[in-house]
């Protein structure tokens, strides 16, 4: 059926709503009525041989002609119309997995065939924002049993593509956020590539956080490469480090992080299919979960990492995917930038061997690459650690570093901020806690990861002392404007280092 | 702090994004830039002495200009602004209520405190849809007990206004819906104001329905009153039947409902909490819900009745409300016409005594009134129906609800639809079921409510015999696409109505 009464012009809205698809109509065009359609109806658009189900948005005023539907860019990019093509529209039919969606919000458990076809309608864009938001809540704390989470990760993984790398181990690695600076995916991937062996790293850029590898990586060298240019620079130097949204590995998984981000859940099951998903995705074998563990950081506790280690095992399992899991102390920052470019430049300090590479850095990134040679089939167990030293100290690691680089388009040098300013500490004495969370916020009122210079230079750590006066750490910005907001909120908040008695 | 580096002048958008704040910025504006917004960011917006969070959504082409910032609808209502006034932006603090929010979707239990902030940050607009989702969620199934239902209750009537009308017995009614046609509260408020009460019943226009009692009542008199109008209405005639969307009796109500109806969560604690919270702020004493049962009505198992009763009743108890529970029969439409004018029409042919009235629309209006009747302080018990009946009968009926819609600003008569068809019986036998959500639906195809006269004629009631070739119903359109719109998926789903063996 292609009735008149339903049909419109189609234009480009010019506006990002963030993946969801909308359509903007004028309250009194003839579709509008003849439909009854009103505000966030779920409309199906059809237009040549493509179609999109969108939220609708109603405009009210003369902006909009009575003729035309304007499409935001996540609708534009689906429909791809010809100039003055023209759309039916009708109301969308219920999506196939709402079923499975209201059985699960009603607390039953969902099979395989359930947890596809949400996966399948949210990578098809037949779930609206309140639908994903609904799925992502009745999966939340511990509503997702091992089973159920085995099935969402498969069922993520059937609905991307994957990529297949031939024979032969594939490693990877990936670190349970939350602990700010702690950049060691760069030194990493390095060591692992001048050890020999394959690590096609996907990193994330930030959404809550100041800074994401890709972010860091980004500023010496190009990360937004797509999957065919993934695949050369790996199989010319064994590794790469690029931005996964361009990939897109797991695009089910970007549609349920977007939602999850801006709620904070963080629960067990959803992270393991999302984190899993993606390796798997990648073509990994053998891939290590790095969980920092402390009360500012994302898994606070001991019992809280035993939990999800065990999901995480008991899920690779069941994908055939070799799992290293390893908990390290998540109580402050690692290295001393925070931030993509004060990042980046810890990452070349350690890669360089310099007096002045922060030790904590160059350890974890030296306890993962070890822990992941130790895992390849055919290694002498226990002597990881001791090869990844001699491949990091030799120049061998900074060697494979600059060549991935030059690969992902050309090695770039961090540059500094141009404005500086320190926040001091206000009484004298042991540093004993550091708020991993507000430090972020501070770098993230300095610019960061918008402005890749700005960000914290911290360089006092748990145990340290410190007298009255002295800097605790120095903000940088891009522009003045930007250093007093920080500076401000900074000096507002002087608990971000608890500072006890002097020792 | 006022740094002109977070202000924008602001233009209204006119987009109806139906309540919740958006707010549109150019992807290059300096506040974008300075900020770190990107799409989906919640920004706060402060102009003059007010403030609104709002959603922002990112323009990538030159539609807006780099130095404004355009307002939705209801992002401009909340902030008001002068013309030419400018706001600041900055990012969102997460709202008070986040930890309530996040416990509960974790499995913890609320306490009083804990709905207050949740429910004043929605009324307050600090809430995004994703935030609504998730606590919609979070409470759906049996994740409320009956102390959270009362909590929730308390804080929903909290955060709006509440009718006081001095002394005396207030009486109102409530029809948990999902039955086509079942308009009894035009009749039943009728009855009840010529009986001498009081009975102020705000009703709500459809949502995913063919007609909401407003809308059929909107056939007959206006029923966009505000507050004060309708308090002039009941104090003159006794009753009024107005659309409660205007006067806004239980703001947080309106605000779930939207998110609820779209994913046709319909859990007993919610569904609770909304009714009972608008009955409380309408300042009712004594309150009648109708609960009709039947395999394709809202409520479709008694031992589901059961529960949802149980828990109205303890939930009115600890509000002080006086609340009967009354089960009636949910398995077919009740009276002949489902839309607003064919249900108005039904509605006078009750009050006018025709003899071609449906007896069960006239029938239970009759069983809601007397029950009513019977609950008043000092009623004789079991004599509510015959004061009712005879109410009716005697005219005093018809000519207290034309008094009403006087006083609402005047009677109209419906007027019927210039485009009619039959869908006809494609073989003899008896009316086995009826399938009330696939019925509703033609009614809406056919253009219900939006076009007033639209909707179904049905006549044949489960049990009557029908021949091949008779009409099952009549389809009521505005224009001639619409008749063959609602009449081509009437054909195609010949199964609305299961004919069984010819008796």
């Amino acid at each position: 059926m292609s009735e008149p009464h339903n049909r419109l012009r189609l234009v480009r809205a010019g506006i990002d709503t963030y993946q969801q698809p909308v359509v903007y109509m004028h309250r009194d065009c003839h579709v509008c009525r003849s439909e009854g359609f009103t505000a966030l109806t779920r409309v199906l658009a059809r237009s040549g041989d493509r179609e999109v189900i969108a939220t609708l948005n109603v405009v009210v005023d003369d902006h909009l002609a009575l003729n035309v539907a304007a499409l935001s860019e996540a609708a534009w990019q689906v429909l791809k119309p010809d100039p003055d093509a023209w759309a039916t529209f009708s109301h969308a039919e219920p999506p196939a997995s709402a079923a499975a969606l209201r059985a699960k919000v009603f607390g039953q458990r969902l099979d395989d065939t359930d947890f596809l076809a949400l996966m399948q309608d949210a990578v098809a864009n037949r779930l609206s924002d309140i639908e994903l938001t609904a799925f992502v809540t009745a999966c939340a704390g511990d509503r997702l049993d091992n089973d159920e989470t085995i099935a969402l990760t498969k069922a993520m993984l059937a609905v991307g593509e994957r990529i297949e790398w031939g024979g032969g181990p594939v490693l990877d690695k990936h670190c349970v956020g939350g602990l700010p600076g702690n950049r060691t995916t760069p030194i990493v991937v390095a060591i692992i590539a001048a050890a020999g062996h394959r690590i096609p790293k996907t990193s994330s850029r930030a959404i809550t956080s100041p800074a994401g590898t890709a972010d860091a990586m980004e500023v010496m060298a190009p990360v937004a490469l797509d999957i065919d240019a993934m695949r050369r620079v790996v199989e010319r130097e064994g590794g790469c480090i690029v931005w996964g949204g361009n990939v897109r590995l797991s695009p089910a998984d970007d549609l349920l992080i977007r939602i999850e981000h801006p709620l904070d859940f963080d629960s067990d099951g959803q992270l393991v299919a999302s984190v899993l998903s993606k390796k798997a995705a990648a073509g990994s074998t053998h891939a290590l979960i790095d969980i920092p563990v402390g009360p500012t950081a994302k898994v606070r506790s001991a019992a809280a990492a035993a939990s999800l280690e065990a999901r995480l095992l008991v899920t690779a399992q069941a994908l055939g995917l070799h799992l290293t899991v390893m908990r390290t102390d998540g109580a402050q920052p690692v290295g001393y930038g925070i931030g993509p470019a004060l990042e980046a430049r810890d990452v070349l300090s350690v890669l360089r061997n310099e007096a002045e590479a922060p030790r904590d850095l160059r350890n974890r990134a030296l306890d993962i690459a070890g822990a992941l040679l130790d895992a390849v089939p055919g290694a002498e167990p226990g002597k990881g650690r001791a090869q990844a030293h001699m491949l990091l100290d030799s120049g061998a690691a900074l060697a494979k570093f600059l060549a991935i680089c030059e690969a992902q388009g050309g090695f770039t040098e961090p540059k500094p901020a141009p404005h500086l300013r320190p926040v001091l500490a206000n009484r004298t004495g042991r540093i004993e806690r550091i708020d991993n969370r507000r430090l972020a916020r501070i770098a993230k009122l300095a610019g960061a990861p918008g402005s890749a210079a700005a960000g914290i230079d911290c360089r006092v750590r748990i145990g340290n002392s410190v007298r009255s006066g002295e800097p605790l750490f120095q903000i940088h910005a891009q522009t003045p404007g930007e250093l007093e907001y920080a500076f401000g909120y900074a000096t507002a908040h002087p608990d971000v280092f608890e500072i006890g008695a002097a020792g």
